[in-house]
């Protein structure tokens, strides 16, 4: 016999769940912000958290609580929206499930249930953050972290992180392939597969690391190809997006969403990170790598793209947005997901044009605090001359 | 004379500290959250922060503030909720301050005066986190962390920290023991007093520490007998509740509340703490140990029980839920009182057959995310299945 | 042509800036605090993030956005309230602008352009957070954190931390001079130089550091004296306010707002800083040097005089409050400017007298949580005999 709480919570839940979206009143020209994140912990069915059975669950209790949802890869399909969502229990492993919405801004709803992964790597803890690549060889993939305990040291919280590998043709049926080898790079996180061949080979951007937390000497977002997909293997990886100091990817940065492409470029929506007094920052960037070199950077706007606000400044790891999944749609529409603080999605809208001129026509970062302010002088001159004002010494209204 | 601002602040504060709390709309069958926190640094008697004389205090200024109100013991007497509070001055320094109300959720008020321990331990720079335990010998009895500099190490801030002992009858009188002496372990905090004799002897959690921030090697809750209260004496430490890999507890985990005796076992509400990019994470957690070995743990249902939300994620220190007390009255209503952020002190109540049907009937932690995945699709499946729905092969909707 | 969207976002932007501010219903006796921040990114003039041309900038987008405004030096000058603001854009660089607002409150309006340094060091990446002092040389200097990359170590965010100085008559013109030298102390922050000649030379509240991010074997705020200020060298420097263990300032301290000077003493206004489970937590604390030795403290109220509160708690780096920079007007109010979390800033204002008060009546910090409770039910009892109160032994209301 079905609790008669399951009722009463599912059709709040309904209410959550159909909850209109609309555009916040944020404003800087490049994307917009909406009011409301469009994924919850409060979104996951109510099958995947409670015993729904009044007998073994008399006081219809959350017998496997969810904690958070985040990092969700996303595709554009049958003119749907669907995420691949990283969803956290509240014992902290994390899992994949697929959402899906008509609009991409909200009402989004899970499948029936979540992605059980095949099981092939015994010493597999957990997996997280799916980039998705609709690649040219017909397949979708997920390319994903998988970590596990690393039993090589005397540390309880010693991990090791890989790049798992999966491919579907309709997000349902999923077949796991080996996880990435990089020969030259102990661990993997952040990695993305490339959606055409390059050379005939497959192309990942990775994120050499040295060990789990730290990315070491790694300088960036790296670019490998391998000649097989099903068992994949990556000899050299040469920069792209490269890590700076005194620039928000001075501590880590890494691939976000699969690349879009473009007349003028691939783009790239990234994340960088630096250090603070109260731990690390996550913002999103932007870059653009070549048509005929997927691997070379040939746009990279100044700072930061999104950067955490209100109240996606505060979540179980608070002060992070973090993007690893984009979608276009057939109106050329962008949709950029992005999770802030670990704790929820979001999604920023933009359009195929305003994404170009951003990336192709933001000043690059200037890198020393005289130089920007130089850059800055100049594009206020050119607008005090426009407002027809003469070159004013002293302070405005004096 | 008194400051007539006196009287002003003082009509404020009673409308403040008489304010009716009420349950919030948080649901998830186990426990209820309240719309306001039982305590904040606002109750603080303003007679332990102002000079009422308007003589040596013409601007009516604080002279002693208060900065926050946290980790709190419980205890049930009389037939009202008394908490042995820790409150910190603007000093930075912590002590102890009683307050009491009628129904648990609203409406404490602390003692006329803070408590004054007896000073025992010249080099004992702080005091907090007291547990209270109504042992069978008749003694209220309660378990603190003394804190003294470090002066083994060229560091300023290196600090030692040990177990505290004091004992009471009336939460007014407070006579003090010797601290807990642990053969083999060089520090000790979160230690709490078993209420009942263990094959004769006084029992103790513990939480043994290598140094003062990291648990070390530590392995988890200890457990271990003394022979006497007065000179408390531990040589071995059992494990009950340990630490384990990419779990809750992954950093630390300690005890919390006082045992809770039920039919079923002694229910332990504790902490467990994770590391992330933004500095540790303390969520609440539940298990069970055995009546007839209370360091044995019978029941771990996976996961937090408790972990922050909304205005608790953030504090003084954030992304910290700590409880060190909980009360069931003579109605078998469970009162678990727990401070967000190192700043307040909350309570989320339930009763004694809902926390021993989630310790009890919850799962364990699968540790693995494709277990994790499994066990939530076996319940899924249930669910499902009692929903009259078959097994839909593709999402949703579709 | 200009972009019609300008004029929508400048009235928009003009509604904002001249928001009045007001007192929030805070109380402490000793500080007001306002509802609204002085300062955020949105004061910044439109024209220094947003190219204005149609042509150029179709869809109106940020050019160069900023991500914060923060820890300002201050200044009174012609009856009104100047600001020299730590402006940091979405790529991290920190710069000066020069901000001024009738009545120090609100309608803060920014000068035509940034302050635009003389690029005298060629490895200087980042400048930021000036103290103003009006010497009574004549000019106004602003002394102020100059980062270099640290090419010493194989560490990509390895910086250098040394005290620029510039000097100004009017806030529009700068002369800089060379960066101070301390032989004595590899690196320097917090430095902020005195305002009067002592023994004929010029004199500096320095905060001698090991490395960048610690302070390491630094003490707490040291006093220097040059013979010069074009080419400053400091040899000795002698500890002011020391960092102490279990305080506010155990982690670190600096100087912070230039020394105000009284008939009691200089007072200050500076900030301590200690470790917590989220990272580092900075308040502001402050203390009275003598007249006749403005290194030597006369006066040190115990804990902090203000802490982050509500909003002020969250933001780029959270948990945070900062000064550098208070006024005291014609009319003896003093206006303490603060930043919050690095993020925005605020004022709290006082008058002289309550600010002596503070500094000289409140009491010191006991640094024992039992000498704390001592030193705290001294005032209790004074307050309960002035209530007319008998030493009443048990809980209130029983």
């Amino acid at each position: 016999m079905i609790h008669e709480k399951y009722f009463e919570l599912a059709k709040e839940q309904e209410v959550y769940l159909s909850r209109k979206n609309k555009k916040s009143d944020f404003y800087n020209g490049i994307y917009d912000r909406y009011e409301y994140p469009v994924l919850t912990r409060e979104h996951v069915p109510l099958t995947w958290r409670y015993d729904l059975n009044k007998e073994t669950n008399p006081f219809f209790m959350e017998r496997l609580g969810i904690n958070a949802v985040m990092n969700s890869g996303a595709i554009y399909m049958n003119g749907k929206y669907y995420l691949v969502v990283r969803i956290e229990g509240n014992d902290r492993k994390s899992f994949f499930g697929v959402a899906v919405s008509d609009n991409g801004v909200d009402n989004f709803r899970f499948a029936d249930r979540p992605v059980l992964l095949p099981d092939t790597c015994p010493e597999e803890t957990n997996v997280y953050d799916m980039r998705l690549t609709r690649h040219e060889d017909g397949y979708i993939y997920g390319v994903f972290c998988s970590e596990s305990k690393d039993t090589s040291v005397n540390d309880l919280s010693a991990a090791v992180a890989a790049a798992g590998i999966v491919r579907t043709k309709d997000l349902v049926n999923w077949e796991r392939l080996d996880n990435l080898k990089t020969l030259r790079s102990p661990q993997q996180r952040n990695v993305c597969l490339h959606p055409e061949f390059v050379d005939g080979k497959y192309a990942f951007y990775t994120r050499p690391m040295d060990d789990f937390i730290e990315t070491g000497s790694g300088g960036g977002i790296g670019f490998g190809l391998s000649e097989s997909i099903e068992h994949a293997v990556i000899d050299e990886e040469r920069m792209t997006s490269i890590r700076r100091y005194h620039t928000i990817t001075e501590s880590k940065n890494g691939a976000g969403a699969t690349p879009i492409k473009t007349d003028r470029g691939w783009i790239h929506i990234a994340h960088g990170v630096r250090n603070t007094a109260a731990g690390l920052r996550y913002v999103i960037y932007a870059f653009a790598t070549a048509l005929d070199d997927p691997g070379r950077v040939i746009a990279e706007p100044g700072g930061l793209l999104i950067g955490p606000r209100g109240g996606e400044r505060v979540g179980d790891v608070s002060n992070v947005v973090f993007t690893n999944g984009a979608i276009v749609n057939d109106r050329d529409e962008v949709f950029i997901y992005y999770a802030s603080s670990d704790t929820r999605m979001h999604v920023a809208t933009t359009t195929l044009d305003k994404l170009i001129d951003y990336v192709f026509n933001t000043p690059a970062d200037a890198l020393r605090s005289v130089d920007c302010v130089k850059q800055r002088i100049g594009l206020i001159d050119g607008n005090l001359e426009l407002l027809g004002k003469t070159n004013l010494p002293g302070l405005r209204g004096e």
